[in-house]
């Protein structure tokens, strides 16, 4: 009797479960039909690109880009939309840099400053250059062998990693600390590989910082196809490089996080967060990193107010304000949700391109995934096939000091994202319109199972 | 006694099975290793897209393509490189196709001739246009609206499909059976909306069937932008339009499958077909279609004789000639099966993009769909997720017929094939190195894993 009770109150139970995922399938269905047929974000990105364009910290195009996408959330008539003040660095760059290898002729090649170099003498630097693949055969080398040349940093992106982000981490620390390495040597200005796996002409630029008490020497990227070149010109031996560039760093400037709000009617004080980084690296237009995670986040919030959902947490868009060169957004909203002893159930970020969906990582107690993983059937039919433990993103991070936050980076195809990242490639036409809309899909997506079911 | 036998047993198997998978990982990884670093592909696919560029049935750069990807197999050094003679259409295009939507005022429209299509006479059409979504309406219309006019079919592809390819499915009806529906009730020509999901100038061909006994009236495409404006102008009221363009279908031509063997160290007779079609349409270069399924099934072959990996099985790569309107090359593979009685163990076709990687499609028994999914573990990590009971590929399609040939489509990422397919975007330029690698290597996986295990 009891063991007919039992299975009774199972099959119940199992019907209950079977209609939920139903209802919960027909609306994440409807998350995805108006997603790909009725979307704005296409057209957002495209004013954010082409009527704005590059947003870099502390620039007027970042000025503008909060106005616009506070006047975009306003015009979605969201429950409240308001910027968060945040004080952030300044670096601009003057003019385009110039630069040729010296061997037995003089080719001109292309390089770009990375962010937050100092600018090289208005004469240039012409100066041997010495060719490492790691920081380990600099000490090798040592002053004897660098002192008065430029170091030239090669080690390319690892092909063979499936997922490009693996290669991005095994080689970008040339580009971060390059400089300062060398300068302890005595190098007069460090010139780093580009961080792409495809081999073309254009640099690309990013973050290096100067470590404290260290020589400041002028720190640039050179295009892959030149990295090639300038690496055949050194084997013949005695190959010289001029570079000449101008960039400077100017007193910090106040920008904005700009926030757009859902009111929950059941939880309102559980924050569920997703965003994205407004700011952008000078060389492009800042599509796929990351004008393409604003508008999706800001997406996710327009999708819900059309379908007239009506959220059991509060549900915010955030863009963030200098991921690139600072991550002085993300630390501010840390520190507002301190002050205001906001409680932050989860937080997405979108910051790894518009591109097709593959999943989730996510960075949480074990529970929190086990539970997101128990919806994999309601996000496999939408190519989510790859829901795993992992880093979530940059300006989301700090959230995780509040503790017991559950941190998702959003994680599309990751093989075209760093043939454009920080170079003049990243623009609005290497967007794909239904990537971009199907990544904004699967945030809704994820962040409606967890507005119905929470994360643990 | 005997259960600590039973058990001993069982962890001997388990540690076998184990060791073999490990051994099966690191092979599938040097595959992955050899098409990441050291891949041939996307050369043979530039030379295929440049130096020859688009590739008819029956026309003289199809012949140069046979010619090419001959010698680049023997180049190689595969076991056996030969040509199967296949009679192929010979159907070309004369110029470029004019048209114009003329309501209060005429606009200028960019349209192309479907694939099979008679010219319109040399002056052109100018008629009434009559707009339809479906046979259906057509049907309802009747003779009485539709004699002298130009049907219009302007079904778009449903964007809410995730696949693109059931969006294809489910709008290319008008494409290829329009023409031979509207001339049934007195049609002057049919003109049709292109198929694709972006919106955009490019017209899209395809091929097109008249039916017996029906008038032929020509058939075209319009590009999506050129129709949504055509479109407007017919809701507008009493909007004609003018098209004209040449194109003739020539007497049959003599053509070629290409392929390239590995011979069976074990199990020489038992074969496993990879392969993709060499014909393409001839307003691109052929680039996703199908010239990367090509490059990419030479690979898989490349791959293995540089790895040193000798097949238990036989193991070719088959270039399939005259996909794209007429299948002949397909047919006339099975023919020569039947003749020579091969047995055909599995083939795995290439024809949906040279794009990122998401799984397989199979059509063959369960047993063998069940024996396929249960080496996802191996897979996974290669991002093949996606392991389904589904179609396969039109080349090898008829194998079918053969019975117990487990049939296998590949299945990159779908989101911009459509984009391209058939239109003049289809070149070189739109295909990711990577992504294409990734596509060679993950056939390359799955056919070592067929020629070790079988599909039973």
């Amino acid at each position: 009797m009891r063991v007919i009770i039992f299975l009774s109150l199972l099959i119940l139970n199992g019907q209950a479960i079977f209609a939920q995922q139903k209802s919960d399938s027909t609306f994440i269905r409807s998350i995805y039909d108006q997603a790909l047929t009725n979307s704005d974000c296409y057209n957002v990105l495209r004013s954010l690109c082409k009527d704005i364009g590059p947003r870099l910290s502390g620039s007027e195009n970042a000025a503008k880009s909060v106005t616009y996408m506070e006047q975009v959330m306003k015009s979605y008539g969201f429950d409240r939309v308001y910027l968060q003040e945040v004080m952030v660095p300044h670096w601009r760059r003057i003019g385009d840099a110039k630069a040729s290898v010296i061997s037995d002729k003089k080719i001109q090649v292309k390089i770009c400053a990375l962010g937050g170099s100092v600018a090289t003498p208005v004469k240039g630097i012409t100066a041997e250059v010495i060719e490492v693949q790691n920081f380990e055969e600099l000490d090798k080398l040592g002053e004897a062998k660098i002192k008065g040349k430029i170091v030239f940093f090669n080690r390319p992106m690892e092909p063979k990693h499936v997922t490009t982000f693996r290669a991005y981490g095994g080689a970008v620390n040339q580009r971060g600390n390059g400089a300062s390495k060398a300068a302890k040597y005595g190098a007069v200005a460090s010139v780093t590989r580009s961080m792409s796996l495809k081999n073309d002409e254009h640099p690309h630029t990013g973050a290096m910082r100067y470590e404290e008490g260290v020589n400041k020497i002028p720190a640039a990227a050179i295009s892959t196809k030149d990295a090639d070149l300038l690496s055949a010109a050194i084997k013949k031996g005695n190959a010289k490089m001029f570079v000449q560039f101008n960039c400077e760093t100017l007193p910090d400037v106040l920008s904005y996080n700009v926030i757009g709000e859902l009111k929950g009617s059941e939880f309102p004080d559980e924050i569920i967060t997703v965003g994205g980084h407004l700011d952008s690296w000078d060389l492009g237009e800042g599509a796929h990193d990351d004008g393409a995670g604003c508008v999706q986040s800001t997406e996710v919030l327009r999708i819900f107010k059309k379908l007239n959902y009506k959220p059991k947490r509060t549900i915010r868009a955030v863009m963030f304000m200098n991921e690139e060169n600072g991550l002085r957004g993300g630390m501010k909203y840390l520190e507002e949700a301190e002050r205001l002893k906001e409680k932050h159930l989860a937080a997405v970020e979108s910051d790894a391109g518009g591109f097709t969906p593959r999943g989730f990582d996510i960075d949480a107690e074990d529970a929190s995934i086990s539970k997101i993983k128990s919806w994999s059937n309601l996000l496999a039919p939408y190519d989510l096939n790859q829901i795993n433990k992992g880093g979530s993103g940059a300006d989301i991070g700090p959230l995780k000091k509040l503790g017991g936050v559950t941190l998702i980076g959003y994680r599309p195809d990751s093989q075209r994202y760093f043939d454009v990242h920080h170079a003049e490639t990243d623009v609005f036409e290497s967007v794909n319109k239904r990537e971009l809309e199907l990544g904004a899909a699967s945030m809704a997506a994820l962040i409606y199972l967890i507005d119905q079911y929470g994360t643990r």
